[in-house]
């Protein structure tokens, strides 16, 4: 067992019964769990078992009308991170949160509450948002375009690091004797004034153990690589292929040194989500059973939306509108999985209902079905290929999805020298290499009373 | 021993070092606890080892420009909370969310979140914000004035309620077998188009265990009183005496039955401070030392922030400039809060340095220095007299004044059947032996896909 080799970083990617879109009709999911913090609990503790590095939950501020065929809800994130934060003790916490429908003060001023409660280990997925199941909650405007979504991204981010740094490292004095609690020198006003926000900080709460929070993001387009490669400390991706998965790593490093910043500076994690038996043949078995549980208007109505085409008229056991979904590929907001879905089709030669069968275990994301040996296999080609960095973990059913790759996969991984036995730092930051972010300067003091 | 008497009921109002604006600088308080998770979980403990309905943290969005002089920055309430929910298995969990500078849908939210997390233990205490230290973190605006805060209160209100009401206890079936995780027609879309929100709902999380978070308020003007008296189900308030105890009792209690609420359905809390000693000389004593901690510096600055004026240039060995003041009272926002100062002065004819230090204590609140004998004297007073169905309990130093309370004081509310000596329901609702609300009718259902 050697240590040279690359170490690959682990996510969990946790989401209420599973990853495939009927993992909550199998017998061993628990639907009810996903608002009972036992549940999470449980699931933390096990990712926390197997050394990952972190634990990531998505998140919207809407319902999609397909409540009766999916769970889709879930528990809030800033809660359910500090309630598992308390029940874990190494394994970072990721929680989503939209820049689009929200207040940086607010945001920044979270992120730095969890990074305490955890003692450093809180990671901000930064999105944009989609869909108007979200924007119709907070106003009768429907979601801004693409663009313009990035454009207060890029303001909101420049606010919330801002207010990291509105305090410094040791502005906190605590002089009992001279009554001194925090020197004044040492807390600053950011009086951020821009297209989208007005904040005169400074933020209400010492900086974060870790500096800053670790950011993640999960750009696709070409805005949202630029986004991405200006300031995410960790990348989320779905790649189909290792093809796929190569060029997209390779165009993110390299625009990292556009902006001045040295690859190693982020990790890229595709998705990837194993379907695993003992045997292949048990493994094949498992997802059959799944995708038997799918519900075809479901699937139906997720590629619609997807593909931004009403697929009911067309037989499910005949071929895609290419030409008709061509046009679309113009109009669509969510272009690159789209893109993604097309080829996977035209690639494999699907039917419709062949592809919704295909992507219902993971939406897209890479999957793979079968042995312990043969998912480690995977996973170290795409390390040694230069498509990934670590992997965002995408088990189809929970709890047993997780349970059999903590026990299974993790220990042939580390047979291999590529995954930490024990956990090495005590922050996210640390799990994934990451340096502290240095205090920017040039902010104005607050004035002394 | 008998429970035939009212039984009283016992918030406790954390606050980082303590309720005396120099408990950081006491030899026993723990300044550096305030981003310390360890230090609220033993709060918290301490208060569920009292048996206590529920504790509470105050909050706002900004930071006074008096940072040297006192500890005032917190953890955020939602992340707190929900990691406090994880250390305790009783106790109520009392949060602050400002209508003014929230959308509804994430407030609304948070709480069932909590609630969910909790197993039923959410609170909200509701607040419109003050000062433009908040303001100015969301825009370059200042602070809505008074009447127009509680507008907004008003329409945020009915949003979350609605909200809340959105998912009906029994909308998620999870029927596996025939693929039917929620039924549709239990589900509702709220449509609220109003003056300040347009939200379409529903909410992205079933029903609350407790069906609505408590309701909590502490409005002292005539518009919120109206507020809380309409739909608050417990009220924070300051009184200096036990006369303007009974007055504010009566008044708000009276309002209720006009808006068609029976009295009981709310808990009327007012501020109490006790200083323990095991003899009164003791209790002198220690509150002598914590006002030999003050800084005068600082006491002008809050009195002259709390009067609208600036009193630097007073003698602090002489009287209020009284004439000056009455003519401020008109324009201050914090008109209640003003008054009292003002009737305390003249009622004890204090000078500037006197008045400070009789605040430095508990702001306003009620304080009282004695042994457990005579502080269970004075609740079981205010008690017995209409003036309160319970008490906010403001120890003046953490952690030793709420360990002394919960140690003696408790035991002879107990002693007395003033006070449970074990917890008796699950819930917060329950503790304060409030009625699990009503779903309002009248929304519509989800459209089926
Ligand atoms: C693994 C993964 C997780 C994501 N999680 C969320 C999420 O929780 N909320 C959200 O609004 N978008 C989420 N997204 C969407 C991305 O933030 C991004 O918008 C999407 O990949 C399209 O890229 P673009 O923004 O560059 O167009 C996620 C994407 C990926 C790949
Ligand atoms: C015990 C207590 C706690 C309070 N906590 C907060 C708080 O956390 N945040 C806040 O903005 N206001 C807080 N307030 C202020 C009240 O919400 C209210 O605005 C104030 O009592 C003045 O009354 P009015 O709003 O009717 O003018 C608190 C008041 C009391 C008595």
């Amino acid at each position: 067992m050697s240590r040279s080799k690359k170490q690959l970083h682990l996510n969990l990617f946790l989401r209420n019964t599973g990853h495939h879109e009927a993992s909550w009709r199998h017998p061993d999911s628990q639907p009810g769990g996903v608002t009972d913090i036992a549940y999470y609990v449980r699931l933390a503790q096990t990712a926390e078992r197997g050394k990952l590095d972190s634990l990531f939950l998505a998140d919207s501020y809407g319902l999609p009308p397909t409540m009766q065929f999916l769970v889709q809800q879930a528990l809030e994130p800033f809660t359910l991170l500090s309630a598992l934060a308390m029940a874990t003790s190494r394994i970072g916490l990721i929680g989503t949160a939209s820049t689009t429908y929200n207040e940086p003060f607010h945001i920044a001023r979270k992120f730095v509450s969890l990074d305490h409660i955890s003692g450093g280990r809180a990671g901000w997925n930064i999105v944009t948002s989609t869909g108007n199941a979200t924007a119709f909650n907070f106003s009768d405007a429907p979601l801004p375009e693409h663009s313009e979504r990035y454009r207060r991204a890029g303001e909101f981010m420049e606010v919330v690091r801002a207010l990291w740094d509105s305090w410094e490292e040791d502005a906190v004095v605590g002089d009992k004797e001279n009554g001194l609690y925090v020197n004044p020198a040492k807390l600053h006003e950011i009086r951020h004034a821009g297209e989208y926000f007005n904040v005169r900080g400074p933020l209400n709460l010492p900086r974060a153990p870790q500096g800053h929070p670790v950011l993640v993001q999960a750009g696709a387009s070409d805005t949202g690589r630029e986004f991405a490669s200006s300031l995410a400390e960790a990348v989320f991706t779905a790649q189909n292929t290792l093809e796929d998965g190569q060029r997209f790593y390779a165009d993110v490093k390299a625009r990292m040194l556009k902006h001045g910043r040295s690859p190693d500076r982020m990790k890229i994690l595709p998705g990837f989500c194993p379907v695993i038996g003992d045997t292949h043949a048990e493994a094949v078995e498992k997802e059959r059973e799944l995708n038997e549980l799918t519900q075809p208007e479901y699937g139906v109505y997720r590629l619609s939306n997807l593909l931004k085409m009403d697929l009911r008229d067309y037989p499910l056991d005949g071929p895609l509108p290419y030409a008709e979904l061509a046009r679309n590929a113009e109009i669509n907001s969510q272009k690159a999985r789209h893109q993604l879905y097309l080829e996977l089709a035209q690639r494999e030669n699907l039917t419709i209902r062949q592809l919704i069968l295909r992507t219902a275990t993971s939406r897209g994301h890479y999957s793979i079905t079968g042995t312990p040996v043969e998912i480690a296999d995977e996973m170290e080609r795409w390390i040694d290929a230069g498509a990934a960095d670590g992997f965002n973990l995408m088990p189809p059913c929970f709890p047993t999805g997780l349970d059999e790759f903590v026990d299974k996969v993790v220990p042939e991984l580390q047979n291999r020298g590529l995954f930490r036995t024990e956990y090495e730092g005590a922050t996210l930051r640390e799990h994934y290499g990451l340096a502290k972010p240095e205090r920017t300067s040039g902010q104005r003091a607050v004035a002394a009373k």
